[in-house]
């Protein structure tokens, strides 16, 4: 049979497993132009959350009863379409379903021997293209400039480290276990680590990682881990917001500190976005990016948890900050 | 004799009359290469709060029993300078001082005969300046666009909502009595206003005022009033930020709504600026902003308090927002 996994209530506040529901669908015939598709990796990520709330965002909400979408690799069992033949990998903004029927519109083939296939969902997917474009596109990084990377461990996080590296700057990076922490020095090169859990000030724990004070933050969190990076920024720094996590599963909008007078008195930038504003520079990303993970410039982990109905609970656990890399689930 | 304003001590929250200080002053004699200035207009500017605090921003704090500066118009009435002859007018950065001898650097020449004097200090100066420079530089308008102004029969928002008419924006300005809201209409031509000292529900007013949303927000002024306009804020946004005034004057930094999400999910941009950012456009600025003076598509109204001792009570009335148009102090 084929298992799909739907909303079946919107989350108020943090997601519970009871807000999803896994049933059992059967497949329609295929048609002439469709492939059938057999699901082998399924991305989950934060973003999704702002999905369940009957709120458009730059994307529709999801709808009640009806399966989750995100980007997942799959493989073509049966095709009815000249483009796709039995055998090849693609990846897509598919369902949760073990199988399904597309029509090959916004499939992407995956090669299977320039990387692995979990590699098309982080580094070379949404994850990393993300980490690429916002830090050209909105940091216009220079090297020798200092960046602040919070939420550092997670699948953005570290692909924004590691090329800020590569292209010359000091990275600091703020995580909140020892595990992380370790996985930021040891494995992505952060020239600075910050266990905010175990930091008193913050604040000062910045100021001290970054003598020549703050030129690029990256946001992934929000919360008072931002407001200790603000107030240690550059005159012409840049604040690229890609995510806050403290503040998705919040029913009512936080409240924190005004950011004006910073913008003001140090001339910042801060600017929000999401990958898909950059859509035309996707093939120029994933190039670069795949040439930095074939000579050993990139490196990625993932947390992997197996077996499609786990697939609720691996979101769940990205709140909790479980993951050490990009969360992936495989069937 | 010769009177000078000097900082009396530095103010703690809004700013009172005894934190100036008005002393009689000698002029040296004077040395080749120097001229004397008489003082003609002084501007007084929100901005100048935060160099009354003991904190370098973009430009060094004022000193303890040193005299302020802003911007002025003087006339030289001695020069042993030859890049300057008895009866010029130029405008600068000066202090606050009815003579001063300046060695002519950053001294600018105005021309009386294009604009009168005190347009040189607003429209034609350091305001009219910023709105351009801001709008063109960071706004990047496009006509058809909304933008909202707040604080919008200012100095900078009156020009600010005129330029954007100018370029074919529907411009909505907010300002705090009806005085301000009949000069916004029928001088400055905005096609809404919004009263916000009688308005209840501000951000379902912007909403009306704006049935295509918000493109373009020229902030002024913070607070409840900003808030009320970033909800309503469209996808890839502008949020060019000039100023709060009313953040000025608090001794500790004030709470709102935490902005992030709504950056990320519309894409906006949030910059902060001073207009010394782009002191390379000021010429190409000035020359378009006399044109559009000089053929009546831009107006400007001034607020003109008498005497050179009235100028601390000009720079505290601002904040009472007692002027209605730039606020300049006449010798």
């Amino acid at each position: 049979m084929n298992k799909t996994i739907l909303l079946n209530s919107r989350p108020v506040g943090t997601p519970k497993l009871s807000d999803f529901k896994l049933v059992e669908k059967t497949v329609a015939k295929l048609s002439d132009g469709e492939v059938l598709l057999e699901t082998k990796y399924i991305s989950v990520d934060p973003y999704l959350r702002g999905r369940m709330n009957d709120q458009k965002l730059y994307i529709a909400p999801f709808q009640l009863n009806e399966p989750i979408q995100s980007g997942m690799i799959a493989e073509v069992i049966t095709s009815k379409n000249e483009n796709f033949k039995i055998g090849d990998f693609v990846s897509g903004m598919l369902n949760w379903q073990e199988y399904q029927i597309s029509n090959g519109e916004n499939l992407l083939k995956v090669d299977a021997n320039k990387a692995k296939l979990s590699a098309y969902l982080g580094v070379l997917g949404m994850t990393g293209t993300t980490a690429y474009l916002g830090l050209l596109e909105i940091g216009k990084l220079k090297a020798g400039e200092t960046i602040v990377v919070s939420g550092a461990a997670g699948a953005v996080g570290s692909v924004v480290g590691q090329i800020a590296k590569i292209l010359g700057c000091r990275t600091v990076g703020i995580a909140g276990t020892q595990e992380k922490i370790d996985t930021l020095k040891n494995d992505y090169g952060f020239d600075e680590v910050i266990n905010y859990k175990t930091t008193k000030n913050i604040k000062e724990a910045i100021a001290k990682a970054c003598p020549n004070g703050v030129d690029v933050y990256w946001e992934n969190v929000g919360g008072d881990i931002s407001d200790a990076v603000h107030q240690n920024i550059n005159k012409f720094g840049r604040i690229i917001v890609c995510g806050v996590i403290s503040m998705y599963n919040k029913t009512k909008i936080p409240t924190g500190p005004r950011i004006e007078r910073i913008l003001i008195t140090q001339s910042v930038l801060m600017q929000g976005f999401t990958v898909f504003n950059y859509i035309e520079k996707f093939p120029e990303a994933i190039t670069q990016l795949t040439q930095w993970l074939n000579n050993g410039q990139l490196k990625h982990k993932e947390t992997i948890i197996k077996g499609f109905e786990n697939t609720p609970q691996a979101f769940l656990d990205l709140f909790e900050g479980k993951n050490n890399g990009k969360m992936i689930v495989e069937i």
